[in-house]
């Protein structure tokens, strides 16, 4: 731990839609009780305006920054950003980050019991939306005393949620920072989340999304979706200097099937660590709410959604991120400009690819920080 | 069936290497006998000059041309290219096509029987590379009397092999059209292949690859493979043109896992069809011996690959191939320049990515018939 880390944190759990007053989602169908786990970091102050949303990707959780215990090996996913004296100052604001409904790691989700049943949900569970995880979160802001969040910041599928915070909440936001996001997924990527889910579906331990029953769990499906998934997050140029062709600890081609190149190695490790810690279950609906995202469709036009946006916004993208690439970012900010709505961007020159928001470059930070002062002052 | 059609064409058979005299291969273990599948369009000429070898692709086979009854409703993979008055004009020219080793349309591969054992080879059979499939292609060009082909022409897969016939048999063959291929994969190449193999090992009816022993395939291991590959070579403009974000048969969102996307339903047909025609293994086989090709690493540089090369060389390239991009094209172009060899080079501006050269255009007709008529003559 550094001296700017937020240090020992806990996980807190919110648990709100009761029935009969169940959450209404998009698909038509309700949902409730739910709990959002979530976590904070820094205090709210007196006027409660320093409030700062993190909304997390597809395999992101509420642990955005610090430590569970003394003994654990890395910090929250965006621990970089958040802290005493960080981008996300901790001195000067109130983070809040929850895992979104349908999530695995604390939120009610597939793998969480249904109470009116005693049993999982598994594909029970009502299929949500990216409106459908912003509408929970508002009842957690609710929850904590926050009429107006100072900020909500969040990239990809993060990304999504605060546009979805942007454009139906206008007057709950102070301001806004998505990044390396889309207004919606074109062919190639529902494909790729496609190929993702087939590859758990094929998998024989899935039982049509029952695993749990059986005690088992899809670990090879997901492990295969999750390596798929992770090509997309990183840049060709980034596997090339990471990796390029070097063998793993051999001189020559084995000429088997076990193992040639490093980046094989590398992959199979990201799909086993990955089923450690991830359901399967919520792999399916989280990749479903990001494929059925579209402001276009749902508003008419990209300049009919961003209407009514209140919250100053700042969209940052990545040069190498061939997944959301600037051009999709760039989206959201045209559409801004139509209407006038302060927006700024900036397009920074990293070679990360899709993930290069996770990856800790000063120049994120420092825009970032500018930008929450400027919103707060 | 069209008139410029080659018409009912009949798969051959050419069988060598009988033990003692096994074939070595690059891996230092050898095979034998070994059996090539393959097809001839149009007749040799008297001189014996008019010879042309097409190399094909990952999932192709001898099958380029023409139909194998009256009933078929698709021709060969390349039939708008070769035929009577065609690009590659079978009036003039006699045409070859062999399904490459460890294929599965009838050449020796992992799914046949191993004469030694009386039992299918599956994982017994040897690790195979791009030089080890050329080998075996020479001993047909010489059973057939070819001591020189008038070109070797390839795509993809199909151009590496192209590329090994220029570098190893500078006398054997008087020009080549390498195309849409590469001098070797890189680390985001080397991925995609390595997560479709494990899409394979996944499966629970592979059977660490004695399927064959079960009676049963690893069908869904295949097809999620073949989907993922599908991806690469069909750029996000053609995907976008073609599907976008269009519903399959419905109005709105399904929320639920069975079928919301048309580009859904394409990929999983193409995923189930392909497990009809193509056997698991080989793709495993095949998929290796292109990770394991490697110019740079066979010869310690590119210049160096090329500079005994004799034939005249045309290459060429799509704008939309982002899995072999122009860029990898060109650099073959370069290192045959670096020695002053002819060769000329065309980008096609093409938006149907990788797979454009199975596609009927024009432009590549014309730009390959008017090669051909200037090595020949």
């Amino acid at each position: 731990m550094t001296e700017s880390s937020v240090g020992i944190i806990e996980r807190k759990y919110f648990t709100f839609a009761e029935p009969p007053n169940e959450m209404p989602l998009e698909s038509g169908e309700k949902l409730g009780p739910i709990t959002l786990a979530y976590e904070t970091y820094g205090a709210l102050n007196d006027r409660r305006d320093n409030a700062i949303l993190i909304t997390h990707a597809l395999s992101g959780d509420s642990h955005a920054a610090g430590y569970y215990s003394e003994k654990d090996r890395k910090p929250g996913w965006w621990d970089f950003m958040i802290g005493p004296g960080r981008a996300i100052d901790t001195n000067k604001y109130f983070v809040i980050c929850s895992n979104t409904i349908a999530g695995c790691q604390g939120s009610t989700g597939p793998s969480s019991i249904n109470p009116a049943t005693g049993k999982h949900y598994n594909l029970s569970f009502p299929v949500i939306t990216i409106g459908d995880m912003v509408r929970a979160q508002t009842h957690l802001i609710d929850h904590l005393g926050i009429e107006k969040l100072l900020s909500v910041i969040g990239g990809s599928m993060g990304g999504m949620q605060t546009l979805e915070w942007m454009i139906e909440y206008p007057d709950r936001i102070a301001s806004a920072i998505p990044h390396a996001t889309t207004t919606r997924l074109d062919a190639q990527g529902i494909a790729f989340q496609e190929v993702g889910r087939q590859a758990i579906y094929a998998d024989p331990n899935w039982h049509a999304g029952n695993y749990l029953e059986y005690g088992v769990a899809p670990e090879q499906g997901l492990a295969v979706a999750r390596m798929l998934a992770h090509i997309t997050y990183l840049s060709e140029e980034a596997m090339h200097n990471k990796f390029g062709r070097k063998l793993q600890q051999k001189e020559r081609y084995g000429y088997d099937f076990s193992l040639d190149f490093e980046v094989e190695s590398y992959l199979r490790y990201q799909g086993s660590s990955f089923v450690q810690r991830f359901d399967a279950n919520s792999y399916l609906y989280i990749s479903k709410a990001i494929d059925y995202f579209d402001l276009k469709q749902d508003y008419g036009s990209l300049e009919a959604a961003f209407a009514k946006v209140n919250a100053k916004t700042l969209v940052f993208s990545f040069t190498s991120d061939w997944l959301f690439p600037t051009e999709q970012n760039k989206a959201i900010v045209r559409a801004l400009k139509v209407h006038r709505k302060p927006v700024s961007f900036v397009e920074f020159d990293l070679p990360y690819g899709h993930d290069s928001f996770l990856i800790k470059n000063e120049a994120q930070e420092k825009v970032v920080a500018s930008f929450l002062a400027h919103v707060y002052e």
